[in-house]
């Protein structure tokens, strides 16, 4: 029990210590570098020293991510924070073996993600993480706008214009990657010119479908950039502002009381002077 | 008359019930994947089905509005909202049969319309449609502007170019289709290199019309971006700053007075001690 | 004499009245409508007919301008107006005859810029286009730095790269339509590859052109943003904020005073209590 | 001694003269002309010409920069400001003669960033300049995520993609080219097409991949704009709204002083008036 409690010790010591986190960041880029490098052609030899470091980076990150779960002391403490959850999953699918033919392209994939444990390790973007996925809710609706939009115009086109390419506007799917096409300008005049071949007036189809698209885009961005703006303005506000202001305020309803004392003061004068 | 008013009641019941909305929100998802199943090859015994579900939803739709007709009394209150007669135009044109052969590809082109009822329906996309369209006078003059330009170069364009390649610039309006297509960059340069070897100085005329539609588009969005954010700057100093503001302007009104009044004060004091 | 005031008179009634205003627009849309019409096959017969029209036209801008001009009363006065100016010379250069064959060309291109006077006669345009003018100087050292970068960029490429393609890279100035060419993303990459079978490393090129080019042209945008935004809020401190800020500095001034008022009449008071 | 002290003075005089100035900036702006005219065909007898002129320039700057170092006085006075670290490069870069033909295109590369002088000379675009790199760091975090984002994808992209078409996909550095092709929309429905064909999953490698690259752009770009916003605000904050919260401060605690004095004025009034 004691020696449990003194690796514990031990254990957030080392989590806690610059030189080991500057490590296992070490540890993760060589990882993001061997991915690269098995991209490339390597002599046989060479593969086989990368297998070996292949090997040792995992079992690297295994005791690193033991002695993190061992720190935290209680697994269900480890895994209430998402970046534990993120980390965890990330390391045991690398468990798999990339020797297994069958397995080994998985094996390869799940290994690309290692990279991302660089986001969970380094403050700064995992900060930029947050921020990034906080922004996803404030756009949900305008996506749901966006989504029925490709929905009525791929809809509208696979009717239209399947028999003239059934390559573009085969089925609503098809047509929807067609419309995304066209919203990125990418050779959006081919796919017109060839059915405005049989609909001469199948232009009115894509500018309308470039312009909704665009207007709903910007003003997404605006009231994007607006909700950011009103959320930091009210932030500040409720920090320094209201301080000003609710100084302001004292200010009045003391003014008011002083004036009823002076009031109260002068009649008193008065009536001395009379007297 | 008993059973009428009686009848109004329930139904103002059920349209208020939530479990009511639900319900035609599914049944417009069902619509919707009807749409998007129709345009896949479907086997003709699913394809009979599917005739009978279109049914099915048609009949639902005609139920729900005359559901909110009736509850809403008279005719004339339920037109009066926007809403309510986009709703009514889609229901009443998707009553078109889809069966015969000469009406199928409009019946079914109006159905696809049904999709919309979700942006009608559910309050988040509304409120999202609203702001939209209270965006677009805004734009107007400046979209006036574009259109000028578009139809200066166009004409230029058509006079210059007709004889070089007439696919392109044959008359004013092909031409401003062909500038559009220049303003999103799509295979611009081939259009362009097209004319220089007639005209080696036609690039001015390419260049100039890039930078005049992306200056005033960019001027656009920042005016827009300023605008509102000026309308929410003018609301929120109308609902807090003019608070604050009034309250110092009522303290420095009330300082005076007070000033004046320990004038007097003070005036008596040295009279009394004078005496 | 008194005929000329009286017909000056008689002017400026005529420039001030709204329908005159409307007949005005509606000839310059007339206008703009015919010139549009001319890129079309047009019938001999009906050509006749515009013709006349454009005869018309002219003599109506002509006798318009003169309406003006009169109404002014000074040449130096109207011609101070840049939008007079404007104005003159379009309808000047439009007098130039459509039928000889050599300038016929000329004065059908000159008759375009005839949509531009709706430009000087809408006043929602008028000041929107002033807008616009005004933004310019605002990013007149921006668009140097972006001339030099195009330049320094055009000669590298075409010392480097004239060989391999003369067509894109013969000389500085088609090297610098090549190069906006790569900037607004128009079949980039099939530039880039072609030169980067003789130089491997030409990515770099293009990458650094194309990371500067957009860096300095987000830091213009975000610049100029900045810039009307601290201008509307100098201004709007001017107007209101000062008067709060100087309304609580006057209230401190005065406190003072009252605080030193106070303290001489408590002393006056305690004087007189001791006696 | 004494004409060295001499010398000195009389090179902070030409340094400091606008005239001086003027000829350099002249200077620099004939060497830019220069070497855009070398890209051009150019007489033999003319080039003989423009031959001189370099050498001509290349004096003139050599001479330039010893009168600005010299009046700097101290070598580590004149090298301490970065700017003239940078002229002293570009002056040394451009004595490699242009005659020898190993050299000749290196000589005549580096001849080209003579331009950036006009960076350096004119304080406007020094302004621009240094606004423009304080604005790196700010980016810093994000263009490493926007890495990381693309070496992932890369890695994928090298793995599955590299036996259906070499060219785009051999190895993650080319991979990553391709993704950049991707995310400036350039041809890139051409790629996805070509590994569609295989896996006909493959767009939504594409999809995800240009959503999340926009998304972490469309935020960087709005995190610049309120990070710049609320520098400003602070530094506005700090300047003039301190200096009238201070004073609503000031006035709050006096107010409490004059209301305590009030109280006691008051107290000794009632009391006299009991005596």
């Amino acid at each position: 029990m004691t020696s449990a409690v003194e690796l514990r010790q031990l254990f957030l010591k080392i989590r806690g210590n610059k030189v080991f986190e500057l490590f296992v960041i070490g540890v993760i880029i060589v990882s993001a570098l061997l991915i690269g490098a098995k991209t490339y052609y390597i002599h046989p030899q060479v593969e086989q020293i990368l297998r070996i470091l292949d090997v040792l980076i995992t079992v690297i990150f295994l005791v690193e991510i033991i002695i993190r779960m061992v720190a935290d002391g209680k697994l269900s403490r480890f895994f209430r924070n998402g970046w534990n959850v993120f980390d965890f999953v990330i390391v045991t699918a690398s468990l798999i073996p990339i020797d297994e033919s069958e397995m080994a392209l998985l094996a390869r994939l799940l290994r690309v993600f290692r990279i991302l444990r660089l986001v969970s390790i380094i403050p700064e973007l995992r900060i930029l993480m947050n921020a990034l996925v906080k922004a996803i809710p404030r756009m949900g609706y305008v996506v749901l706008l966006m989504f029925i939009i490709f929905y009525i115009y791929g809809a509208m086109g696979s009717m239209l214009f399947e028999k003239i390419n059934p390559t573009l506007w085969e089925n609503i799917s098809i047509s929807m990657l067609t419309l995304f096409r066209v919203a990125t300008f990418e050779d959006w005049t081919d796919v017109m010119y060839e059915t405005m071949t049989v609909y001469p007036l199948s232009w009115l189809y894509y500018l309308s479908f470039i312009f909704l698209t665009a207007f709903v885009f910007l003003n997404m961005m605006i009231g994007i950039v607006l909700d950011v703006l009103q959320t930091e303005h009210e932030k500040y506000n409720q920090e320094q502002g209201l301080g000003e202001a609710g100084e302001v305020h004292w200010i009045r309803e003391h003014s008011e009381l002083m004036e009823q004392r002076l009031e109260r003061i002068e009649e008193m004068l008065k009536q001395m002077k009379r007297d």
